[in-house]
């Protein structure tokens, strides 16, 4: 078994997969069982997950990393994207890692620019 | 001059004031030419602060922190709200600090439920 990485080490690796569209990398830092409490409800599940944020992460034409914390078990990220719908989508991100995995998740963004 | 508060202490002092509707006492932590991206634009000066956040903080019925890191001159903050509008209204804050005071905030939370 090599080093645990730190919870802040998996959100930024977690991070700079999915805004650089490599879905398939940032699963791997997602938990089977991972739960995320987002803006329109709770997502359940490493699929449903997938399916939540694959097709965002397909349109972003940019991300910038804001300000990232954390500890050995929690992360808390802010960052901005910007995708042809809504040119500056700031979102946060507070997870909790196990086993360098994401198992927790509280997802942060401003619906209404999607909504309009 | 007594000691300067880090970046994360004048965040947590700032949001248990506005969180606690102490208002006042929240402003004695906003710098005069605060400048804050919020979802709905940028908000210039410290009258304009306290305009946008003074309505919601009088209708809260409670307050909880997710998260909080901070270093000495930024910090990151997420928590729930509750209020008779919106049950739970998440919200995220990448705050600048200078002298103890908030000179920028990136505000962040989802309009979409209080837009119904």
């Amino acid at each position: 078994m090599g080093e645990t990485p730190t919870a802040l080490g998996v959100a930024l690796a977690y991070h700079a997969a999915w805004t650089g569209k490599d879905m398939d990398r940032a699963m791997t830092y997602i938990a089977d069982d991972i739960v995320c409490d987002a803006p329109a409800g709770r997502i359940e599940g490493a699929a449903a997950y997938r399916a939540f944020l694959e097709p965002f992460s397909g349109t972003l034409t940019g991300a910038t990393m804001i300000a990232a914390y954390g500890d050995e078990q929690r992360a808390l990220v802010m960052y901005d994207t910007a995708s042809p719908r809504v040119a500056s989508a700031p979102g946060a991100e507070c997870v909790t890692v196990a086993d360098g995995r994401i198992t927790y998740s509280r997802f942060l963004f401003d619906r209404l620019p999607f909504a309009r």
